[in-house]
């Protein structure tokens, strides 16, 4: 689901600013500091982020009902507008020479005077037997990705925040039956979503249960699942195991910061590895800014436009530290 | 400028939330509580809010080049497919009665179990002799409003930030002449637009000036103006004393909060009159969240998408006092 619209033209050796990530936060970012006149070039592995995972975004204000890969298009299309440039690469070091940050990626060395990290999340894995020996034969983590390939089949998607439950809605299009398994017998979900899940004839919800294993030789086969029970708000396992015939697990348990560049940089981050950042978007280390859902403060809410308006934010406290440098 | 899409039906007698402003902040707060199936209430004396003003918007990420009072509707028009009520109206009062606050409106009286202040700013005045007694007689806060009623007049306007760098480029495409009059001889103004500025024959920069009076008896006939040096980074007034010759003065030095209902229900308030909020957008008393440039955090920067991005996180708070109440 990656679009492809830059990538094609080397960079530069330096420019004033370098944006790390390409989604809502980034995007918008370069929109801000293109307007701002600043010599800018955004680093992605691919543009738009995690939204490309979402089949339908209809909580971005004033842009209803659009598909997530169009949004972040519009996205980047509006930053480009103001001339600023795209590289399609991955970043693997940061190292601060002198008074300039050293961004080196997969092809390249570019030099920057400021930074501004927008790696957002990726997913979290579940963390049980047969996961990584299954993912990509029946074991994945974006329904809008893979859900056609279980047309008339069965699936189980784990979870209970609004990925899962919007998932599930996906999936239930293409498979034949659903099972949305979850730890607790309430769910993180909007009301909205658990509600629309509820009214799914094919979609069956299975709690409280965790997975405890993925069964299965060359594709999944079977879910080992045992019951839980809640013993003073915490989830405790029971004795009762039970066997679920499935083709396929969508696993849909929460997100992690992508914050090993900012480690390396030596940004300060929280106690679940998110970047802290005060109301300027400014990390502890000078010149260093972040944005979007690598933040501490955006991965309490998660929503593309809190994201959006981190970046602009960085944008501004990106031009305010250059314009000191001069 | 004002769009009236709603208005026409008259609000129920309680909700579970009402959300007082129908600016960005005030509509996206509309379309997330609406996503959280609240029983939502806006009330707004004009749906839009000060971005009605804006010729053009090309800084909210993923809509180019739109019309302020466009984008105004896309966003109540967002909120609306939800299913909230809106209701135009002004409100007078709140006061807290039991579990409810009771707002009271020119022609209502409507209890709500929370309220989202989101009622923005207003144009700053100058306070010189002349303003108050020439307003709408050649004295604007507008120039979108008004700028067609110079045509081919020698205009004034009078500020060093974006508002008046816009509006001079939308006045100079109808008057004949536009003086832009500034009290510094460098601006608040993003470069990008002062650039544009520069460009633009028919536009000339008068600084260092500060206006002491505007002159005339039926309109606007000539200000009276005073040069100005800096000392010590404050703005001094020197004895150079003249006259220009203009027949209208649009007024662009700033904007002030609307906190006057947030006062009324023991809002805490900072030195300026924003309203103090913490991350999720919560006030200190109880029930009573606020959103978008009304509050202490998005009055920094002002944009669009913060003050979206802050009515978001507010209808979040709202639905997780709300769910702690029943």
């Amino acid at each position: 689901m990656k679009f492809l619209i830059t990538g094609e033209k080397k960079p530069e050796n330096e420019y004033d600013l370098v944006i790390i990530g390409g989604g809502p936060a980034g995007c918008t970012a370069g929109l801000y500091a293109g307007r701002f006149r600043i010599k800018t070039l955004i680093i992605a592995n691919d543009f738009g982020g995690l939204i490309n995972d979402a089949e339908v975004v209809d909580n971005y204000p004033g842009i209803p009902d659009v598909k997530g890969s169009e949004l972040g298009k519009k996205f980047l299309e509006h930053a480009k507008k103001y001339g600023i440039e795209t590289y399609l690469d991955e970043v693997i070091d940061i190292k601060k020479e002198n008074k300039f940050f050293k961004i080196i990626t997969t092809k390249n060395e570019i030099k920057a005077k400021a930074i501004i990290l927008a790696t957002g999340e990726k997913h979290r894995k579940l963390g049980v037997p047969g996961e990584k020996e299954l993912t990509g034969k029946g074991v994945s983590y974006c329904a809008i990705c893979d859900a056609p390939l279980f047309k008339g089949k069965e699936v189980a998607i784990v979870g209970g925040g609004n990925a899962s439950f919007t998932e599930a809605q996906i999936l239930a299009k293409h498979a034949k039956k659903v099972y949305l398994i979850h730890r607790r017998n309430w769910f993180r979900a909007d009301p909205i979503e658990v509600e629309r899940v509820k009214k799914i004839e094919n979609i069956e919800i299975k709690t409280p249960y965790v997975i405890k294993e993925i069964k299965g030789n060359d594709k999944v086969e079977y879910l080992v699942l045992k019951k839980t029970r809640e013993g003073n708000g915490k989830v405790v396992e029971t004795d009762e195991t039970k066997k679920l015939k499935v083709d396929g697990l969508f696993i849909a348990v929460g997100l992690i910061p992508k914050s090993e560049l900012a480690k390396k940089i030596g940004v300060k981050l929280n106690e679940k590895g998110y970047v802290i950042v005060d109301d300027y978007m400014k990390t502890n280390v000078e010149g260093v800014f972040a944005a979007g859902d690598l933040t501490d403060k955006a991965s309490k809410f998660r929503q593309i436009v809190l994201a959006a308006a981190q970046g602009a934010i960085a944008a501004y406290s990106a031009f305010e530290f250059l314009k000191r440098l001069d």
